[in-house]
């Protein structure tokens, strides 16, 4: 491929077994780019209004974009899209390892799952063809072992194995899809979608090399990047995503205790550092990455031993296991993170869906009537680390958990929604929009519920960022540093232009941290030159923030078909109570600012009062036939 | 200047004398990179609903943009803007020369021209300072002599002069303001503005050189160009936009006969080549562009003997007064052409209006009575050119069509209106929307009326385009070739993009025959890489888009507040008359496709059903205060 782009998509039914291999024209790819954008395509056509996400009807859309695999840092990320049994509206999770890189190499762009196996199927991809196989004796089975009999039973260790683990095949709403046992679409409950479809694993292998249209111009973009992983990023690569603990607390910006607090007092026992002098065994990779975020972890104390093979705590899951739950214990929450990821589930959703039930338990909602003798209090490691199991096993109070903390509130009832942290019936991620106020919209207004990775945070665009920070941010029109205290018509205008970016990312397929329009490894323009050198297309930022632009706009589509309006874009109410403490204490987002964020963001982004995208907006993208569907 | 924009901005009050000079911040610049994107910051704030374009409450903005003036070709362009007194919604015009680049050698972006001198005066700029000097005695001269005279009182042959001849004095409604006696900012009557103000020139001389932030990126670029002229343009540089009558001929786009035909039998005796063998003189230059795509011809007969110091006849004007006026005489138009100049006079609407007038004579409706005796038919070489001089001095039947053929038809009533080839009474230029569709829309919904230069024409789109002209497309989104002919929802997203794209050209001041989005020397890409090599700034094709879009819709917003609305956006009966002989026989604009272009246009481009920005695209593009104004 000297100059342009061809893939191949693979279309699956369940149901019947069919399978078919679609090559799209050239301008299918420049048109969606890949990811969730391409996966719109299909599920706003086919999902027919109302579907349950748990039914055959929904169309899971497992994706990789146009530069997965090409030999640079950040290009090896998976994109699952369906309905989602979370929130009921649109769902999306990005992971990475290096499942994707070798699904391109396989000779497919995405897999397109329709149907229901009547019992339990995986999905094996390999050099242009694909076959099911039966997958009855690996259901049941947790990550690590479903992938090592899959491995051994096709005879090749270098199979990757995207999967889901018993919480997917129990249905539990938050369900992760996994792959190398520790990389994962955590996010909207995708893992339950695919154990609605019993479909068990999708694994690939392939020898075909991506075509690469200028290698000289991409190899030279990927040493710029590896010399400068330090200077750009180097608190990353070196402590992982942890890394961030510090700052956040120092900001006044670590959930603490189901969100009373933006500050944790045992948050140096779960930083970053901590962890690289502790419970660290190695740093891991995806696919081609000079970064090496990932952390693997050991723990061998006989109370919390965790396996390596499971890879180790995010900033996230620190987060949501730890200070989320009053947790200060670095062991307990590694220990939290290996069940998430031996079982398949989000880490985020799992967090603060046991933080929301301690809460219930501080305040008398739930009692160890409820939850089998459990002392359910904020601080209580242990406790933790067992909710983790039984929600991944629908057992106990974990059957109820399972729900989502939204659901499971309005089984307990009493007033227990007030605890419930989740916009779109998905629990917070953990950057708080009481100190970063971008965040208060893009939360509430994210057609998949509250989502950390669809916007900037305020402080890249502040006037504390870095003079490159700024730099790139300016290169989407975004030239006044804003105050991150402030959700003014500027700052929403900064909210929705680095939506769209971010968008482009998630439908390109590219990693946030190495990619991105502030702080990142590299700025946008560098992207423009990335897909240039990988396509050969003479593009550019415009082009590409309209594929971004797109991918929103057919999501919001999707919801407002589903009866997503202005009601759905909204905080829970734990966002608009004064924290407790710290810098930030007192600190609060106003329904006020929100609501006149909301009108002035449905407007700068072309939508209606309802936050439904107009017909103008749609054809402004060339989505005349979504505009037709609505 | 190592980095970034630093510039300076002069404000005059004609009324009181004052001068004072503005050193706004460097993201003013970024803002709106000067040209008319920064003169409608100043007049949408200052001009009061309904003021008369000829009064001294208009506000008249000369301008260049960040480029101008920098080492490479296409880079020294004028803007003027002011309320037109041909329209009465914005008016704006380009105009190339030296003066551009002297104005920023003299310290200055932009001049802001307020109130009414006195007496006649004209404005002298040198390094960095300015002064009102009386202009009584050049009064009533022709451009050439009162450019000499300006030089020879100032003691300096280096001085350029912008200025208006007699037809601006006269306010005559589409006068022109001059430079160099034969580069004309031509369109929407801003001569007429400028003699309105008493104000005969602007003098500039200046030392200083404008700061290049990366000479070496800007040098190879520079070099870039001057290699590619050939390949790229070289029928424009070899016969000047003359070069375009024979295809113009050969699609039936060459407008005859006051626009009842498409194709001209006398078209090669005013073509490019035809010129090039017989009356050209040679070949002439704008500042540092290494196209020299401009004409300058002599005539010595008797009859038509033209003064080489006036140039030569663009395509524009060949059409203009050669075939709207059935004129096949290369000399006439080239006399025709040589009075615009000296009087200052919009060839086009010239030219248009005369043949307004022809169309109005073979009818009956005008006679020898009114013309003073004139047969003024159709073919008539020396009845054109002895109008153009009338029309100038307002003499007899002049002073009727110096008011512009809408004006003059509703005079000379009897349905004269039927005659009129104009939009929003501006006269259409000669590119016919009968053969490139999308111009149908544009001609429409243009803020400142007919305008050739507001969008990039069919062919440019459609699939027999170069492989260059369609890369350079698909970077601004646009990745489907379409049909000339046809109007749909993709070609009207394409005309969209497009006029931003354009709308940046007129804001940074760039010439849209070197630069441009399609077949022009330089592509979007290439601006990019310019605009960084000359400011510093880490720029994007997104940034520039939204700079080009806050220019129409700023301009949009002025008109909306003069009561335009969906009513002025349309185009002359005669676009959907069928054309008759060659191969557009037959061809028309239909009203219904004109009515469903406007409808997804106006829902494209974020406004109304009346085409007046909304609130929330006015937020998107950070233009809230004029939000605030409507």
């Amino acid at each position: 491929m000297p100059n342009g782009y061809a893939g191949r998509i693979l279309h699956v039914n369940l149901s019947n077994g069919s399978i078919n291999i679609e090559q799209p024209d050239e301008s299918f790819y420049r048109f969606y780019m890949g990811g969730s954008a391409l996966a719109m395509h299909y599920i706003l056509r086919e999902v027919p209004k109302g579907a349950d996400p748990l039914g055959p009807e929904n169309v899971l859309v497992v994706s990789v974009g146009v530069l997965t695999g090409a030999p640079i840092s950040g290009q090896s990320r998976v994109m699952a899209n369906a309905k989602s049994p979370l929130t009921g509206a649109i769902g999306d999770s990005q992971g990475g390892g290096f499942w994707p890189a070798e699904l391109k190499r396989a000779g497919f762009d995405a897999v397109v799952i329709r149907g229901r196996a009547a019992k339990p199927v995986y999905l094996w991809i390999h050099d242009g063809e694909a076959e099911l196989r039966d997958a009855t004796h690996l259901w049941g089975k947790v990550t690590g072992e479903a992938e090592a009999l899959i491995r051994q039973e096709l005879g090749d260790p270098k199979v990757e194995v995207l999967q889901i683990g018993p919480a997917g095949e129990k249905l539990v709403r938050y369900a992760a899809i996994m792959n190398m046992s520790n990389r994962a679409n955590g996010r909207t409950g995708m893992g339950a979608v695919m154990g609605s479809k019993n479909l068990k694993a999708i694994a690939v292998r392939g020898r075909q090399r991506p075509g690469i249209a200028d290698p000289e111009a991409l190899a030279k973009l990927a040493r710029w990047g590896v010399e400068n992983v330090e200077s750009m990023i180097g608190g990353l690569a070196r402590h992982g995503t942890a890394n961030v603990v510090i700052s956040q607390q120092e900001a006044g910006g670590l959930p603490t205790r189901n969100w009373t607090s933006g500050v944790f007092e045992h948050y140096e026992a779960i930083s970053g550092p901590r962890m690289s002098e502790t419970i660290l065994k190695e740093r891991d990779t995806c696919f081609g990455c000079a970064v090496r975020c990932k952390r693997v972890v050991e723990v061998k104390e006989p109370r919390w031993q965790v396996d390596p093979l499971y890879g180790g705590p995010e900033y996230e899951t620190i987060a949501t296991l730890g200070s989320y739950c009053g947790v200060g214990d670095l062991s307990a929450i590694a220990k939290g993170n290996e069940l998430c990821n031996k079982y398949g589930l989000d880490t985020i959703s799992t967090g603060a869906t046991i933080a929301f039930a301690m809460d219930c338990f501080e305040h008398g909602l739930l009692t160890t009537a409820d939850t089998g003798g459990i002392e359910l209090r904020f601080g209580n490691g242990e406790a933790m680390v067992k909710l983790v199991e039984l929600i991944a096993k629908r057992e106990g109070i974990g059957d109820l958990l399972a729900e989502g903390s939204a659901r499971a509130a309005a089984r307990i009832g009493r007033g227990a929604e007030r605890f419930v942290v989740a916009a779109k019936r998905q629990e917070l991620p953990a950057h708080m929009p009481e100190v970063k106020r971008s965040l208060a919209l893009i939360y509430a207004a994210n057609p998949f519920g509250a989502d950390h990775m669809s916007s900037e945070h305020d402080p890249s665009y502040s006037p504390t960022a870095s003079a490159t920070s700024l730099a790139r941010m300016s290169s989407l029109g975004l030239i006044c540093p804003q105050d991150p205290l402030v959700l003014n018509e500027e700052k929403v205008r900064f909210a929705f232009y680095v939506e769209c970016f971010f968008s482009l990312l998630d439908s390109i397929g590219t990693c946030q941290f190495v990619w991105g329009p502030g702080w990142q490894l590299y700025g946008p323009n560098q992207l423009v030159e990335a897909v240039r050198a990988v396509t050969g297309w003479e593009t550019s930022i415009f082009e590409l923030m309209k594929v971004g632009e797109r991918r929103l706009n057919m999501m919001r589509a999707f919801n407002a078909r589903e009866g997503f309006g202005r009601k759905d874009d909204w905080l829970p109410a734990r966002c608009f109570e004064p924290k407790k403490g710290g810098p930030s204490d007192g600190y609060a987002v106003s329904e006020e600012e929100l609501r006149q964020a909301l009108d002035w963001y449905y407007a700068i982004a072309g939508w209606d009062a309802e936050g439904k995208p107009t017909r103008g907006k749609l054809l402004e993208l060339g989505l005349g036939w979504v505009a037709d569907l609505l």
